[in-house]
């Protein structure tokens, strides 16, 4: 395959370094090791506010951020560039040459539908592996849950039509555009344009053709021709290079040609303009062609919006390409996820901040279903606690760095989002979603721990009675 | 190191895979390939609009692009996910195992301002060629760009204050993280808290602690002292985990221990509240205790908007930690970035597709200044033009897929971008920017050819006369 020049500058090789962090992680970790401070440390991941119209998370990311812990090293090359900063000592190098993550994490399954305070995921370890591997979890999985949930958001809009990823070009970085093929997959669309994807997660692949395809050819019709000859059993005509009636015209000739050979013409594409009466039009051409089967695809600026907005017009589209805003979640582009310590050395912790203030100890969540199997509410409680009647959902996946259940194939998370997303009441999936929102109510125990918590540290750290 | 478990859902070693593509480019080119269809096509690449509040855009991005592109191929592996889709006859793929790029690139060096319609990259190759890297040639240059432009922004509204990115935690991806770190340093930014990107393009890397750091040790007091013990001559103390004010307190106690120790307190952080009025106060009681030298550090939701606000309203912050809103471009978290067929085989193409159209041929941007040596206006012609007067700014790096050009440096893109940037006139860098937007003239050549081209294609394919 010959051989592959060097650069200097591409991210390659590297998905499992330790290197993927901040470097206060590695600076504070130097503090713990110089002051023999390695006990437990119990670390909480959660998102502390839903962002505007959003009344539930889809759970995404955890296998990817368990490859990762399970991967994690520091590189002989690695090690030589810390040494080189001249921040760190020998000896706390010779620490991290021998570092993996040997800790527990508890977190939900993919696929579970989750809220704003309650934890995704818990890392339980010496406190060093707990801080290193800060960074990579957030990152890892506020960007599936991000894109999980929207995907979520566009697949209940479009009301049982199909979805497709067509992201890829514009999502924040390669790496970007194959999680978010997996994490709209996982939250109901049939598959995306990403190839790569495709390979690495078995994802259907689906694909139409470009405004370039058209005008390569001297002619539309010619484009439409040759691409019938050569794939008859997959054509989607993109019929707007020039004029999308004109274009749907004389697709419905190509359709026509292909019906005498014995094929379907499987679809059409718009891709601009006004598409609720354009896509009735179209309709109108192909059925009057007696190209009923043929389906119109649309693509285009597409989100959970637009889509239910064409909807309530009666627009005549089938399936729907979900590019760019879905890729980037352009409503609501990040998520306020943290992953704050609650416990350390068997002494429950928090913070204060003004508006980031934390709920102190290890915790597990229990939900509450009504009589016809749907969400009533939740309860956060602490980890030990035991709270009848409720269904408690964090499961422990790693102990001591090891896998103790099989992850999840992605069609068995995909089938738990599909069976969670059927349980949530309607309301909270609303589009222009406002409140109120989802009961999460605290145990009577983690609320009275954390008053008496919140007590002893004014006390302590502010000297106050 | 140890043996790497295999992981069969993760985005690794497939950096250069051609299969980073959109399946359509790879049904495409298996058309073109059937009709023999290869002759020599013109791609340009470009951004349609201006996000809200935008009036220019930071190249960035290059170097990837053209390392991408050198370095692409369709593994063994690759090949046989693709037979194993049955979509595609063993002559094109046999065709596709001895893929190489070797077209032309033109393109604006990294650095450069540019403006909306302009191209940032042309593409001069064999059809199939110029067709597959679509898809990662736009996603490498639209997520550069958009974060160069961005950290630009923030470049602007902190007048000379520093700036970290701190961003890693939130990017759209791990990946993306890495990109963030070096396309905000281009623009301006001293450094970020990314090790790997440290390592990866040798930025320089900044840390300070997090709250967990803070609650870790039994009092906040302990864990400052702690840091200046380890770390004397990088200490910034993060004040905020209980009360930035009772923080201030013990910071300059520590500060003033370091003191005597013949250490100086390189910072404190606040991360939270009211920070205009909050970090005067800081500032006195750092005043106060003598240490005029310790730097006051703020981060939390950081953008250039709350950098404007802040300065106007005298906070004494001296350098910003920027975060999530920067590494994701909160407020515009996408470009309208295309990449279009301008011309094949000899023959100018365009698309007419409803606020869409393109302008046909391949093209060249001149620039012109006015006597201070800030921009002017510019003029977009046809690729062979000759204008009097301007600068042409498209540069050929690849020429029959080989490097004609070293790629700059980081320090030098950086440089070319502080030098470009102080040459924009400062009503196009508003942070608030709502027009009238730069003028890009059209050559009257081009103007005269492309409505020509307009006429030739409604008369050829809408029978309009």
């Amino acid at each position: 395959m010959g051989k592959r020049k060097k650069g200097c500058f591409s991210y390659r090789n590297f998905p499992y370094s330790a290197l993927n962090t901040d470097l206060y992680e590695l600076t504070m970790a130097a503090v713990y090791f110089e002051k023999g401070m390695n006990e437990k440390a119990t670390f909480s991941l959660f998102i502390r506010n839903y962002p505007p119209r959003r009344g539930y998370f889809v759970a995404a990311g955890l296998n990817e951020a368990i490859d990762f812990l399970l991967n994690l090293s520091f590189s002989p090359d690695d090690l030589a560039y810390l040494e080189s900063l001249k921040i760190f000592k020998s000896n706390f190098l010779s620490f991290l040459e021998k570092f993996k993550f040997k800790g527990d994490v508890r977190a939900l399954p993919e696929g579970s539908l989750f809220f704003a305070h309650e934890p995704l995921l818990e890392v339980e370890a010496p406190l060093i592996e707990a801080q290193i591997v800060e960074t990579a979890l957030i990152n890892i999985l506020h960007f599936q849950v991000l894109i999980a949930t929207k995907a979520s958001r566009c697949y209940h809009a479009a009301q049982g039509r199909q979805l497709i990823d067509f992201s890829f070009r514009r999502t924040h970085s390669l790496q970007a555009g194959c999680h978010v093929a997996r994490a709209s997959y996982l939250a109901g669309f049939a598959g995306t344009s990403n190839v790569l994807a495709g390979r690495l997660y078995g994802l259907p692949v689906y694909g139409t053709m470009a405004h370039s395809f058209i005008s390569s050819f001297e002619q539309e019709i010619e484009a439409f021709q040759a691409y019938a000859e050569i794939f008859p059993e997959r054509t989607i005509l993109l019929i707007d290079t020039y004029d999308p009636l004109a274009g749907a015209r004389k697709a419905a000739q190509v359709g026509q040609e292909m019906a005498l050979k014995g094929y379907n013409l499987a679809g059409v594409r718009l891709d601009s303009g006004e598409m609720a009466s354009l896509s009735q039009r179209v309709r109108r051409i192909l059925d009057k062609a007696g190209l009923n089967q043929t389906k119109i695809l649309a693509s285009g600026a597409f989100d959970e919006y637009k889509i239910k907005q064409l909807i309530e017009k009666g627009a005549a589209i089938d399936a729907f390409g979900v590019g760019t805003k879905m890729g980037v979640s352009a409503d609501a582009s990040y998520l306020d996820m943290a992953y704050k310590l609650v416990e350390y050395a068997g002494r429950e912790v928090l913070k204060l901040s003004p508006g980031k203030a934390t709920l102190a100890g290890g915790k597990q969540v229990w939900r509450f279903y009504d009589n016809k199997g749907r969400f009533r509410h939740d309860v956060l409680s602490l980890k030990d606690e035991f709270i009848p009647g409720g269904k408690p959902l964090l499961k422990l996946f790693l102990k001591a760095g090891q896998l103790q259940l099989p992850l999840a194939t992605l069609e068995e998370i995909r089938n738990n989002f599909f069976l969670e997303f059927s349980k949530l009441p309607e309301k909270f999936k609303a589009i222009d979603f406002k409140g109120p929102f989802y009961p999460v109510r605290l145990s009577p125990k983690l609320r009275r721990r954390q008053k008496a918590l919140v007590q002893l540290v004014k006390k302590k750290e502010l000297g106050e009675s």
